[in-house]
């Protein structure tokens, strides 16, 4: 069996061995081969091919392979018009728990300021720090309105509902006000301005696609209230760049953390802007690189999950997280 | 009705008389009146004392009133034996929100560090940061020992919970390795070090009496594992000072987060150190001012139940919270 690995991806073929549970043949290639045909000899062929993006200049020449396993969930780095006649595509998930993790902490980062408070914290300037405490605020109470309630907005949901936040989802399943899972209310995209003066928190947590590029744009920062906060962990595209941009600088909102960009590295030695806009120089955007769902945890579970994936192709079982092509 | 209120709490006034439908006389003393004789004749006849702390050098001459209400939870201020015959002592609880908000804000802070990641992000640096993202760790399946299963450590447990924490409580109420409450397992104090090496965090939320002053020392740190973490929000002193600095400095645990500490200024001008040691130069040692329960919706909550507890008083209801003298 061939397995051809590329990118980031290519770090993680002992974690694939490891799991199956038969010997294979492993082709690690680089960053550039996701887009660019130089590498495509040594995919051709393939019966698996793990990579997140996968796209060519010259559509009608494809390296053939059987699966693509895109090693995380998001699928706007694919272009399906190109997969080879016969091939399937697997994705996985498991950044739910990461990036629901790291959306709340970045709401408690917004309450509490641990950082700003042991900044401040020394022998000679106790006494007069105690004594000048100033109260902060509590997520106890407050309504996030989640942007998206697939699996990340639903693992966010879950833990902000046990700090005691309302929850409110922005679903294309909603109906009559309700959807499945942990809100207590539910409308589709259509409403959501008006239901966005509500927040205090809107985290966006939806795919990236014809419908949801550039859809929150200064309407929806008009509709937001001074004092809430946005935070992307979907992808930057969502947000249209120039309207965050003037939302942080006129302060329509209180503060953004994004760890979504508009701009990445095609290559390992490519160097990109993330955004056309410098958001780091603005006091209240948060800015992270794209870290929310890298855990050591969510790569054992996608590879676990990857290697089972490899194994049911080899003996002919069905595959898991088909999103292209026959299961 | 003659209401005295000492130090912070005089602060807080307007929210009592708010609440109260009926005028009242305040009278609002500085901050060493907790201890110092100076002030009694204004304290002397009081209907209500809103006073964190109680306490008199000469035992023989102590002020009078009817109710001391602790505008906190802990006790360890009030001398209960110079208590005025007939008097009765309240407390409020209502800080378990806040403090479990900080407890998971300084466990996430452990696995993210969003400050670092911010603190690297720059339009230059992002292709390379990004590039060279290293995985962190998730809170999800991860052990946190809660040492004290009242309000506190259960509203903690909840949250930690939702994470997909394993939650194991220390409890006096612990029975054949279970206690009522949000925890998959329960043991006694007594069986605290055969139970450590199995923390990924260790939280104490216990209150600060005979048993547990110094409860926490050397054989405690040397049952925790090399990568755990403690968090103290109970009192410093529960754990041993000599300890934890040797524990830290000889890196027996990851980390602390200390929020609680072994001096604090007694007057408004005093100026203590927090501890003998110097904590903060520790790069283990996450040091905070004792502002794990210091919200604006705790003092909403607090001040809020105090004065239900004085139209009470006024009108001969039932007082709640009732922690000394007849209800």
């Amino acid at each position: 069996m061939k397995i051809v690995m590329i990118g980031e991806a290519a770090t993680h073929r002992d974690e694939i061995a490891a799991e199956l549970g038969f010997e294979a043949e492993y082709v690690a290639l680089p960053r550039e081969a996701h887009e660019s045909p130089e590498w495509d000899e040594q995919i051709d062929g393939a019966d698996v091919l793990v990579a997140m993006r996968f796209k060519r200049p010259n559509k009608a020449e494809v390296p053939r392979f059987r699966l693509l396993h895109v090693p995380g969930a998001g699928l706007d780095g694919i272009d399906f018009s190109i997969m080879p006649a016969g091939s399937v595509a697997c994705n996985v998930f498991e950044h739910e728990i990461p990036m629901a993790e790291y959306a709340m902490a970045t709401m408690l980062e917004h309450e509490i300021d641990l950082g700003k408070a042991r900044a401040t914290f020394d022998t000679e300037r106790f006494s007069a720090a105690y004594l000048a405490r100033k109260p902060r605020g509590e997520l106890f109470g407050k309504t996030v309105i989640i942007v998206g309630f697939g699996r990340i907005g639903q693992a966010v949901a879950t833990r902000a509902q046990a700090f005691g936040m309302k929850v409110i989802a922005i679903s294309g399943r909603a109906e009559n006000g309700h959807v499945e899972g942990p809100c207590s209310e539910a409308y589709r995209a259509e409403q959501i301005d008006e239901i966005l003066p509500r927040a205090d928190y809107v985290v966006l947590s939806c795919p990236l696609n014809d419908g949801t590029r550039g859809s929150f744009g200064c309407t929806q920062f008009d509709a937001m209230r001074e004092d809430a906060v946005l935070i992307n962990i979907a992808r930057a595209a969502v947000v249209d760049e120039d309207a965050l941009h003037a939302a942080l600088t006129e302060q329509k909102i209180a503060k953004a953390f994004l760890d979504v960009w508009y701009q990445y590295p095609a290559g390992s030695s490519d160097t990109v802007a993330p955004a056309k806009h410098r958001f780091e120089d603005l006091p209240n955007a948060f800015c992270t690189p794209h870290i929310s769902g890298w855990t050591h945890g969510l790569f054992e579970r996608r590879y676990s999950f990857i290697a089972a994936n490899i194994a049911r192709l080899k003996s002919g079982e069905k595959l898991q997280n088909v999103v292209y092509g026959e299961a």
